[in-house]
């Protein structure tokens, strides 16, 4: 299935994707089966919400190998990460495909994109092992996570090198039928391919990190893991058009401004 | 008004305290006035739920020179910042006053406390001045920002340092009238009082924090801003209790375990 929230005439829905239409249903559930309200909308029509507002919005950061030895080479990294640490990103920053990214005043012009595989949490976990972990997924979705990167070395944290508004574009759906092994993540800049990776070519997979993570912490449903890009990743400037597609589950396109 | 969240038999609520009752009303209501359901709990009989369960959950980190002066002393910072810099802290890790702080298997036994006042957003904000960046704010509450500080040394991230499950005391409820210089922060742990500072001596004010992060990013009401704390942080063990008091708004109380 493919869950989307969307937006049609300043009224915003959850609906289910079959087609080219949006078939609503009356909420996001987790747990139970979709309550159809009736109301059927052409896909063409809708303007793409964020698919889900995370409780809590955890990213990877540094997982992929050609990743690592780029970030050492730039000096936003010293080595390979040795164990599955985990970051944060901020919802104020989502937005749904199709919704432009807006470089700030003051940026420095070193705006950067990358493709990212979204882990969407499908149920309350904690202390889950590895063999466990993938089953408390509800599904996937697609990450571009903007970094303005002059403010990424200059500031004590994240806070606007990755969170200004705008810059964490996602969806345009949750896919809940997701082979990972066969997922292939691809970017293009404005129609032409600049990155090309098997998804699921991680330093650390998906089951390592929610096995790892629940050691301390819960995850709560809605909440969702961006796991990180590989090289490379490239600035971007008002006028371009960035596209992460994954293979399986869809592609998310934003306008530059 | 004081604003709390609470439980009762199974059931949670939304209420107003008034004297040692708790006034029930629908829900939090940021802009209008709250409608009473005619249901009232004695305060005594109600467990605490963290008053509000932000969007997005800000901490300042680093705001008092005392605690600077210290963490450069301890190797947790090298400096004191030279801009209101915010970070992030996430929602599972919250409790409410009451609540247990469980110290989890594997902690190194340096887990410590730190009394902080926390800003509870009113209005959605973007690009407010200095002058208007209190205007915003719905009211305030209390947080005890839990560290164990070999996991923050290690790790590349705060994730399991600052965000593990019951780190996050918050509460006990919001306080809408406070009057920022007269505020002091006393913490006790069982008892004695290890810490007391005035609250309104930040490197960085709370009106600056808002005008400079909202230079960037849109605060939505509900979101919190932690904003530090002075010195000393101290250790504690399973069987102490800390409390965090800031008079004019309350004491947030809570048992380790």
């Amino acid at each position: 299935m493919r869950w989307v929230r969307y937006e049609l005439n300043g009224k915003s829905g959850v609906g289910l994707v079959e087609g080219d239409r949006i078939v609503e249903v009356e909420a996001m559930s987790f747990d139970v089966a979709p309550r159809r309200t009736g109301r059927v909308v052409p896909l063409a029509d809708a303007t793409f919400l964020p698919p889900v507002v995370p409780p809590t919005f955890y990213a990877v950061g540094i997982n992929y190998l050609q990743h690592v030895r780029n970030a050492v080479a730039r000096g936003m990294a010293t080595k390979a990460p040795t164990q599955p640490d985990v970051g944060y990103r901020a919802n104020n920053a989502l937005i749904g495909a199709g919704a432009p990214i807006v470089i700030p005043e003051g940026a420095s012009g070193k705006v950067q994109f990358e493709g990212e595989l979204v882990v969407v949490i499908g149920k309350k976990a904690k202390h889950v092992s590895r063999d466990d972990a993938l089953s408390c997924i509800f599904g996937y979705t697609i990450g571009n996570d903007v970094s303005e990167r002059s403010w990424q070395k200059s500031d004590r944290t994240f806070w606007r090198a990755k969170n200004t508004d705008t810059f964490k574009p996602m969806g345009p759906w949750i896919e809940t039928d997701v082979d990972l092994d066969a997922l292939v993540t691809t970017v293009h800049l404005n129609g032409s391919k600049v990155s090309r990776f098997r998804t699921n070519d991680m330093i650390f997979g998906i089951a390592e990190y929610i096995s790892t993570m629940t050691r301390y912490l819960t995850l709560y449903p809605g909440d969702v893991i961006w796991m990180g890009t590989d090289d490379p990743t490239l600035d971007m400037v008002a006028g371009d058009t960035v596209e992460v597609a994954i293979e399986g589950i869809g592609a998310l396109r934003n306008p530059v401004v």
